[in-house]
């Protein structure tokens, strides 16, 4: 169900040729009211694609009343042309659906550099068959529809006691690392809230869920996690209780990217405590997520514990490197900046590691959630435009 | 002969049992003067080794009169046990060859946590050994005894018009990323140069040579270029001819080094030019050159520019992200950031690769150089500890 799991929402996936594979391409969210309220966030990559340019506009009001996503195409870096694609998309969605363009998100992913005329014929002929496949169970085909190297759709829905439901789809396999927000995303919700409040409870769920997940250390250019809602339930929601729900079902969905990241045999946890601020602990947790040293050493089932210390040593971050604590899957390797435990004790075989750093410093935590670097991550990311 | 080709230098390299494989492990390079003036510089990296700690105060008084290095443990994070094997070696080098061992560099490579009592057996018992065995051209010997994952010893030689000589070994292959050095490095001349001229030669020649090497994006614990001039040939060279021949001969140095990274099978050369700015072309370069998803499509030989751009997009250098120009092998495949020439005109199967970046945002230039990234990487250092 996802994105239709709260009342007012429609949906659909559906085939429009845009993927030479003939698999399912265009997705269609629409909300039908009463409210139209919603919040984005985008990709902080400074090179954005022409559906970011659009939909940073759309925004701006709050309002938004239906979402349409591609995959098979990024219409990053395709000029004019690549614009009027995306202004023409909106436009085609606004008639098909009776709203107006300018409160219509468009979202693409796929290749940088593809967004030609074959592409916009098939994304913009393909909008009115959406329109017409709309469906209030059409959640699940919407999330197919936006797979691109994701060998599974990733669908989330939290519902409340007091009569609110949010949903929630997202698609990205690799490009995963953090701006602002880090992959397509679409969550729903029958809440009664306005864009404000919308705005601010999207900004505390994305930065510590997908702005902490960073499986390979490169920013899309086309990131994009829109929240909708239809106010349909008639509840107001306590705004906390709102937040709280919002930022498990994020971290559910960002869990699944993770689960499902290019080639990755190793989901690792990286969790920083007792840092002397929560940014200095998401630096530390981040620069080791981007070592491809121990990233590979996690891939060879090797507690190399070293190119924690390493990497940690190129940050900014307050922490004395003599004193630092590093366990591995529960096992404390290196204890005051020196082996203690026998590396030999670690049993890094499950697919779950975790990697639990102390830096000494003060009392701030956070987690990293990244991958392990694999041969088939290469593989797949030197195949992937073939 | 390398290190030993200035007048005034003896070297050698030994097996001192640090390696379980029985290669040589132990290098001893000795300045016998008249001078022994000298400059070093060292990581940045913050969880630096043991015999960084103690080089960094040996340097402080501009004299050095001998480097030891070993391979097969770096004596990092081995706490104060480590610290004073650091000091033992110095110590046992400075009794072998009659000079303070205030005055002793020491270098150690391998795995980080390696340096119990074993590791110091091996390497203060081995120093006599390698003082008997230093030869007026031992800098052979000594460049095969630094090596650990290195395929072949790293060794250069200039010989200026006006009598002086400059000779250098090197070692590294992984965790090959600058912080301000980037590797073990010593290096030889027989001019007659004071400490302030060499440290000023030797920072101005490390910062557009090493410092701009970054293979896999990780920095080392250990890394160390140490600059010893003798004055045996009596020449005082002026300085300005002086530091460019030193700039060439690390540039030699450091092109050895990509060519002999772990696993490589691209040297990419990143070249950013109409930058702001030097640092921002440095920052755009380095950008680049640390994005897994550009490297792994350089291994499939794939021109992916749409990952070029994604990467630039991530820095602070100044540059409309809609204007740049993006070339590989002298195709130009994005122009004013759109698809320019085809694709399918970049021929990426010869092992160099020069990606060529115009910001058009001022007359700055830089280079960086890096490898791709592949199955084998990801092999040799899965398998590092083993």
């Amino acid at each position: 169900m996802s994105v239709t799991a709260p009342a007012g929402f429609e949906a659909s996936g559906i085939r429009a040729g845009i993927k030479s594979s003939g698999s399912p391409d265009l997705a269609l969210v629409v909300n039908r009211g009463p409210s139209n309220a919603a919040a984005a966030v985008f990709t902080s990559n400074r090179c954005k694609a022409n559906p970011i340019l659009w939909s940073e506009q759309v925004i701006t009001d709050g309002r938004v009343s239906a979402v349409v996503l591609n995959s098979g195409g990024a219409n990053c870096y395709t000029g004019s042309f690549g614009f009027q694609t995306t202004h023409a998309t909106a436009e085609a969605v606004g008639e098909a659906v009776e709203v107006s363009a300018g409160d219509v998100i468009v979202c693409s992913t796929g290749l940088i550099g593809v967004g030609d005329q074959a592409f916009r014929d098939a994304v913009v002929g393909g909008v009115p068959l959406a329109a017409a496949a709309l469906r209030a169970d059409g959640g699940a085909d919407a999330a197919i529809a936006i797979m691109t190297t994701d060998t599974k759709p990733k669908e989330a829905v939290h519902t409340s006691p007091e009569g609110w439901t949010i949903g929630g789809m997202a698609k990205g396999a690799g490009m995963l690392a953090p701006g602002l927000a880090t992959m397509l995303v679409v969550l729903t919700t029958d809440a009664d809230l306005a864009s404000d409040a919308l705005d601010r409870a999207l900004r505390a769920a994305t930065r510590v869920t997908f702005d902490r997940l960073d499986s390979d250390g490169c920013m899309s250019t086309n990131d994009t996690v829109t929240l909708l809602a239809s106010a349909a339930s008639g509840v107001v929601p306590d705004e906390a209780d709102f937040t709280r729900a919002l930022t498990e079902l994020c971290r559910d969905l960002a869990l699944q990217l993770q689960a499902d990241a290019e080639g990755a045999s190793h989901d690792i946890a990286i969790e920083v405590v007792n840092a002397a601020s929560e940014d200095e602990a998401v630096e530390a947790g981040r620069a080791v997520s981007r070592s491809n040293l121990f990233k590979a050493a996690v891939f060879g089932n090797d507690p190399n514990w070293g190119r924690v210390l390493a990497a940690l040593g190129t940050t900014a971050a307050r922490f004395d490197p003599y004193a630092v604590d590093v366990s591995m899957n529960g096992v404390m390797i290196c204890r005051t900046g020196e082996p203690y435990e026998s590396r030999d004790l670690v049993d890094l075989t499950p697919r779950a590691v975790h990697v639990l750093i102390d830096l000494k410093a003060g009392d701030a935590t956070a987690t990293i959630f990244t991958n392990d670097l694999t041969h088939d991550y290469v593989h797949e990311n030197s195949a992937y435009a073939s």
